[in-house]
């Protein structure tokens, strides 16, 4: 009788992939970012504004994570960097496999930032690694300032928290500083960025942290 | 050697759980609504709203899931309505099982209409069934237009679209027509409104499609 093997924990095997995509980014020096938030909370936008503030400085791709649809895909293709885009079919989060699937569609000597948006949800993509160098969270004001306690893990997980949509500060009932102060007792190293992807208030500050980043990833 | 049993899916576990939860809330002639949106998106304002409007008119009860804490039991609590709070301690959904574990928190002799608020999270809650007489989903503007199409299964499950935060157009970029009119193609016999939890726009008809409902529910 042959021996039955179980593959008893889904997070392991995931972990042994995402693994092995860091290797092979790393043997391109490519720095990845895993993006990550509820849905709407501006992830293409912030793309969009990254890829506009960068593009000559750095070579960008980018992987766009999606239940279904080819929508951001095609937002960012006009851009002109490459894009491969994920259908997860119904899947909420993407993973390992599916970043490994996607690489074969962007020339990875060619690139030096490789962004991958995951799936809008605040739950399950922070529990499924996929070889990035940092993960990356959004949180629009609209959304509330009760997200830190209510959603810790992806507070926990992230290096960078991006509240956007300040614009709207002076229409919605978001309270910063508790936000803020929130965020900071899950992750006391997240660093926190207030911006506006629609009129570009305070993205410079995230470009000089995106780029100090990347920069001492590739010297090391 | 014993025989090893193996569920194979645990969808039709959890749907065997619901049909449990099902009737014995057929016995007591009890209305369950179970509310999905993305984090943020007005859920628990909502429940307020429809509590104060129609309290004098059913008896409500209401849980609430959450990862973790019990924020919003204790705004609902003080309403004055009974209330359990679900941590599903990491899970992206309340299932069947949970909801039959909060039930003796709550006299279900003394209830018409129950309310489960899930976990805020446009995609897994749409596949767990809890017993509920009607899946309802809100909308919030500032997610933007694309959602449909980008989730699609929610809105395919859904008895009615609560499209939230009105008050926002004027500073959003949100297509009213499109977001309505993709939602129909998915589920042409979607009922929606267009409402604002903090201006209380359009809740009225809100309320009257919730109270026809029950009513019809209990005198069938």
């Amino acid at each position: 009788m042959s021996k039955i093997i179980v593959v008893k924990n889904i997070l392991d095997a995931n972990d042994r992939i995402a693994e092995e995509n860091r290797k092979l980014f790393d043997n391109e020096k490519i720095y990845v970012l895993n993006l990550m938030s509820s849905p709407g909370a501006g992830k293409t936008s912030l793309v969009e504004r990254t890829i506009e503030a960068l593009q000559e400085r750095y070579k960008i791709g980018v992987i766009e994570g999606d239940i279904q649809g080819s929508a951001d895909a095609e937002r960012i293709a006009k851009l002109g960097v490459p894009v491969v885009q994920i259908n997860t079919g119904g899947a909420c989060h993407i993973d390992g496999n599916m970043i490994r699937e996607a690489l074969p569609g962007i020339d990875l000597t060619q690139i030096d930032l490789l962004i991958a948006e995951n799936v809008g949800n605040l739950v399950c993509p922070a529990e499924f690694k996929i070889g990035e160098n940092a993960k990356v969270m959004v949180l629009s004001t609209p959304e509330g300032a009760d997200k830190p306690a209510k959603y810790p893990l992806m507070f926990q997980q992230s290096e960078a928290l991006i509240i956007n949509k300040i614009d709207l500060l002076p229409y919605v009932d978001f309270n910063m500083e508790k936000a803020k102060k929130d965020a900071l007792t899950i992750n006391r190293n997240l660093k926190i960025f207030e911006v506006s992807c629609k009129t570009s208030a305070g993205l410079n500050d995230w470009y000089g942290w995106l780029s100090d980043r990347i920069e001492s990833f590739q010297t090391k």
